[in-house]
């Protein structure tokens, strides 16, 4: 294969060797990238499994399909078609995926050899991906996709190998979010004990926000739910001192719920992945704290103004997917903290 | 007055009782205020003489309007007319403005009188705001307006009285990106002697970040700027110890430019008012650095998935436009240092 690998040019460990357009962007960045199942010498191909997508994709998949699941299924492979990676194009957001390594190529950084079982920790965004067959095995209402196919790592791709001690789609999903519970973790540790808010508790990327925040220092944690429904839930996985009900696109609402509650919060963080929370976690968020924005419906507008608007002076995170260490903290709190799994166990068999 | 207000119902400090559509966001968020000129007993409202367009609105306007004058003033008097502010519908941004203080309520807590000459510190974006007459004092080639009319400030508002040493469009070019400097400072003096890199280190927030970072304790200032005529303007200016060509789009190019100089930063800062400049950021930025993010331009998924993407652990801030004494510190930098006098003296003769 060297003299084909020569032929084709060298390959970049940012993947830029397979942007088709615009040229001379990152991978994230491009329109559409080329999926060619033939490896470079420091890439690794994987025969894919199961797609995780981004859960503001598959919201907007969702509305924009009227949960229609032959339509989700054609939008879906669409985009992979003309795309060669799984970006919504509305969002901008991906997801992840599982799958075995079929080959690893000799000069690949990451460690893997095939018949690894792994999931990416890098966006679907970035991936080169190619879907064959229909997605049949996938009812259009959960944003875990089984799926057949397959993806291309870079030289400076990050993946890691399931764990054999948890269910893969539990693995998966909890390595979805793990950026939210390490950079949580960071923030809350350098505070001087600190009242947390947690924006969306009872989810995924929130449950284990909230139980980051409590291993990490905080003196309180808040957690603000939406309806009963979820109030329940967090009540009862225990990982919130307090539990409120609020809109957290009303930001009179949100603020005012977390005030009563304890607030206002030091470190605010946010996990709705909803557009229009911006107003309402400034607000709740006591002056200098911190607000990180996790959800990828995030406007950086509406963060930017919203807070020079109401003359917050507060820090606001762009919750980065990526820190040193991410997965294997959030996988510790999935088996330390029997609230987080609780929440993940009702969440995967929900499909919510 | 007091019958009329009391009729007129309850005033919120933050200015929801101006908000028409969609009721209970915040102004910022709203589609459309009340620009009434009649004002509750905690209003301020204010005749104003110019409006300062934020630089990512004033480029769309120009760009879709082929800059014709004529259609670039109907598309400002169109959008103010249908929204009772001056909020770009495209990139969500507005500006500041300056103006006299016509009416000061009794419970203001601004701290102004009838006659203050004033800049808004908080955005048009989120301030009512009526115009009379056409704008035709303004030829549509420069950010700065000439202009009629009136505008409100509400209880929690921000706005200066102009300082009386400076001239005014260069006080109000100051006071309008006046949060840059302010936070690179914040951050920059927080660091350890850190490398600092500027991407669009000629502009107006791009020099006074690089004279902020300086006074804060840079080790290194790295300004990169797009071509020759910029880099001629901030050689002079000696703000930088380091002056680079790279476009701010292109991720390979910026991040060796700024490795070639010195780099990678510590911290960089984005000034830089077009799209697609996360990625260079990133790449530029050293292992668990920090990206400050001051562009409106700033798409926030292509911050947060082009970190993950590449897998770099960097803390990404929003560039909040508040910060406790931010007008005085930006005014400080240009009665201080030369180099950003020269830059805006050049800026506002230019208009660009």
């Amino acid at each position: 294969m060297g003299k084909v690998v020569a032929a084709r040019g060298a390959s970049s460990p940012l993947g830029l060797h397979r942007v088709i357009e615009p040229l001379g962007v990152l991978p994230q960045a491009a329109w559409r990238l080329n999926p060619d199942p033939e490896i470079w010498p420091d890439e690794v191909r994987v025969d894919v499994e199961r797609l995780n997508l981004d859960a503001a994709s598959f919201r907007q998949l969702r509305e924009s399909s009227h949960d229609d699941p032959d339509a989700i299924r054609a939008r879906v492979l669409g985009i992979v078609a003309e795309r060669g990676k799984m970006q919504n194009p509305v969002t901008g957001s991906g997801g992840m995926l599982t799958g075995v390594v079929s080959e690893a190529g000799p000069k690949s950084p990451l460690g893997l050899k095939p018949g690894d079982r792994i999931a990416t920790l890098v966006s679907l965004s970035l991936t080169p991906l190619a879907i064959t067959g229909g997605l049949d095995g996938w009812n259009g209402s959960s944003e875990q996709v089984p799926c057949h196919g397959h993806a291309i790592l870079f030289g400076r791709s990050i993946a890691a190998v399931l764990p054999g001690d948890l269910p893969v789609p539990l693995s998966l999903a909890v390595m979805d979010v793990c950026g939210a519970p390490a950079l949580t973790h960071r923030v809350v540790s350098r505070a001087a004990r600190p009242v947390v808010a947690v924006l969306g508790a009872a989810g995924k990327s929130g449950s284990l926000s909230a139980a980051a925040a409590r291993q990490a220092g905080a003196s309180r944690v808040i957690g603000v739910v939406p309806h009963d429904r979820e109030a329940a839930m967090l009540r009862t996985s225990g990982l919130a001192d307090e539990v409120v009900i609020a809109d957290a696109t009303d930001p009179v609402g949100v603020s005012e719920a977390v005030r009563a509650a304890g607030g206002p919060a030091d470190v605010t963080v946010v996990c709705v992945d909803v557009p229009g929370c911006e107003g309402g976690a400034i607000l709740a968020t006591a002056d200098r704290g911190t607000v990180i924005f996790f959800s990828m419906a995030t406007s950086f507008t509406a963060a930017a103004l919203g807070a020079e608007g109401v003359a917050a002076d507060v820090t606001m995170l762009v919750g980065n997917g990526y820190s040193a260490g991410h997965a294997e903290l959030a996988l510790n709190l999935v088996r330390s903290e029997p609230g987080v799994r609780h929440i993940f166990d009702m969440r995967t068999r929900d499909d919510t």
